[in-house]
């Protein structure tokens, strides 16, 4: 596997744009476009939430329609476009359609996503600006184009990675925004990845699904998820590479698992008002999946997000939130161990604090110390299966409350 | 109905006490004593989380086995005496032993609760001690019994109702406590109903289950289940009323909902750092239990909550929460109004802001003036079945941040 880059130079046979077209104030990039040359095989992972935004019920249309010839993904901020109604759909509809005029391809070649406050609709007049911008300044600065997604993230977040095969290197290469309402099973989190390998249709919706399985919906920031959630994936297989089967599908898999990973984690470490960085490690749960929920539960409680937030090593509000995951749990068989720094969990280093259903005799000085650190990882161990899974989380500030407590004015 | 009271004047045959055991700093009531003078039928519903503490594992072994005979209730105060394993039920049972010994009654005839920290253990000295303060103070002074249990509370909650029966009359009489980590299913949540009416065990049972379904169980601070969730009733007879069957039944369970409901909602005036009351109608949802699902989905968010705090009439939160909520929904199908004060189901008054999966024309200066007062709510129509349910929950602000960032210091 090749080597994770936090940028991206460039990926065969795609061009980008991040422009101003309006929806922000002060000139700051506020729409997006993602051409590639070939036509792409595409697959998407979507948000859960039964009220889907429009330009989610239009991509999940394409996708299942046109799933192979995938051309170009423009992206909007400011309005979610969600809770817009057939108008909403039209303007989901009406954007693909400039794109596709302004790149002389057919609109079921467009693929749409869109960020934003919910119930306000598109307004055309600065989408069609954004369309005509962006259309006349393709090039390779990724970086505008991961900007021109942005909310109230604080930075662009993209990353790459360039694998050699025995047939030759490809490159893995994406951009995704997050910030708030981000939860189990996405949030309001945008992401595109790219790829100048070739993917059979089969092959590339079940490798973004797995990646996004141990990525995406692997990081809780509030719990709550969004209507608009979209992961989407563009083969142009321009590398000349095949990574359809055998070693190559799993030098692929393993090296778009980790970018995926990455941006994922970056979407956290750039969640609103964010200050600590927290891996929970949950082991020998009865099954992956209870010990997914334990982590995921344990990711929402505000009570516990807020004790991180003042460095408090208040175990016993992880273990109180792991009780109430709705799933197998007895504290007298589970211990708790907490370290500095991001962990796997395997590592047995740092302070175990919870014991056999009680705490154990650490210090409390000690505890602190780790508390204080800007990255802590939690291991809870369940001591009644074998079940496993990471989830990464943060922090919740004075400064969340602040942003969503007036995110619309 | 009687009158329902914010206060407690006596109820026959009960003595209580609120004292300073040393729990708490600077004097404050942190000790909690309510002794009957007759048995009483007890019945209790608990925290479902899977962790539960030492108080509630003792109350409930002792309410399967001596259900009729209930004389005392002892609250403490600083330690939850959860996650404390063997010594802390060892701790639970030796509380409930001193109360015995105190008050010349048999160790199975008391219950005991705690609440504060998790995983700290009972300083026995200090529990000595309030047992004897409280053992010889004991009085009418239902205000320091309340007192006596509270936590990041900032006022006692107690209450109280009197029935005009045929028979004669009865009072109901409860104290509450909450603050924090109230949710679904209750929270860290105490709290002792008595009455001087005569009540057979299944009755006083089954009563207190349909008053808290109603109650403790439709509110939400902040989604945190805790470990030492508590409701009892005691019922002592000495008024002579029974209201074991027919009319009476009826009216003692009319009166203890009332009850219930206004102790709950105190809790939630009174959570930790709230500044509005939010009431959440969910009418025909596909259910009851689909109705409430979603309203404790949307009384959880913390960003919805956070839009509370704000005063921003940030409805598309609203919907989004009702659209994760693991349960039918449809946003073409749902409206949502909002109106100042507290408002039933039935109420028409107030702003219709979206509709048939569209913001309706509302004027934005109209909801934020809404949105300004302190007591608001909102109905919200899923208009696919008959479901109904009410839940009131709050917003969330800096200062349950601050609260819960440094609680334990």
């Amino acid at each position: 596997m090749g080597t994770l880059s936090a940028s991206i130079d460039s990926v065969r046979g795609f061009q980008v744009a991040g422009v101003h077209a309006g929806l922000k104030k002060e000139g700051a990039l506020d729409f997006s476009l993602i051409v590639s040359e070939a036509n792409c095989v595409a697959a998407g992972v979507f948000t859960r939430n039964k009220v889907k935004a429009a330009p989610v019920l239009l991509d999940q249309e394409r996708l299942a329609e046109n799933p192979k010839a995938i051309r170009a993904v423009a992206t909007n901020t400011i309005s979610a476009n969600a809770c817009t109604g057939a108008l909403g759909l039209k303007n989901a509809r009406a954007t693909a359609n400039l794109v596709a005029d302004a790149l002389s391809i057919v609109a079921e070649q467009v693929l749409v996503m869109s960020t934003g406050v919910i119930g306000t609709h598109l307004p055309m007049d600065k989408i069609a600006r954004g369309v005509e911008l962006a259309g006349t300044s393709l090039g390779s600065d990724w970086r505008a184009a991961a900007a021109g997604i942005m909310t109230t993230d604080t930075r662009p977040k993209l990353a790459s990675i360039t694998v050699d095969s025995e047939s030759g290197s490809y490159t893995i290469a994406g951009i995704v925004k997050g910030a708030g309402m981000i939860a189990p099973n996405m949030a309001t989190m945008l992401s595109v990845i790219v790829t100048d390998a070739a993917l059979g249709l089969p092959e590339a919706q079940a490798s973004l699904k797995t990646a996004a399985q141990q990525s995406y919906n692997r990081i809780v920031i509030d719990g709550d998820t969004s209507t608009n959630d979209t992961v989407l994936l563009l083969a142009n297989g321009m590398s000349g590479v095949d990574v359809s089967s055998g070693d190559e599908l799993e030098a692929f898999q393993s090296a778009l698992n980790a970018l995926a990973r990455y941006l994922a984690q970056e979407v956290v470490r750039d969640g609103e008002g964010v200050t600590k960085f927290i891996t929970l490690n949950i082991v020998n749960a009865e099954s992956g999946e209870a010990a997914e929920r334990i982590g995921q539960t344990i990711g929402a409680s505000v009570l516990t997000k807020s004790a991180f937030y003042g460095s408090d090593a208040n175990w016993g509000r992880i273990v109180a939130a792991a009780g109430r995951a709705n799933t197998a749990f007895d504290p007298d068989s589970t211990s708790l161990r907490v370290t500095a720094g991001e962990r796997s969990a395997g590592d047995a280093a740092g302070l175990e604090i919870f014991s056999a259903g009680m705490p154990t005799e650490y210090r409390e000085e000690a505890a602190a110390a780790i508390m204080a650190e800007p990255s802590i990882t939690f291991t809870l161990d369940c001591g009644i299966g074998n079940g496993e899974a990471t989830i990464w989380t943060c922090d919740i500030s004075h400064e969340y409350i602040s942003i969503n407590g007036d995110y619309r004015s």
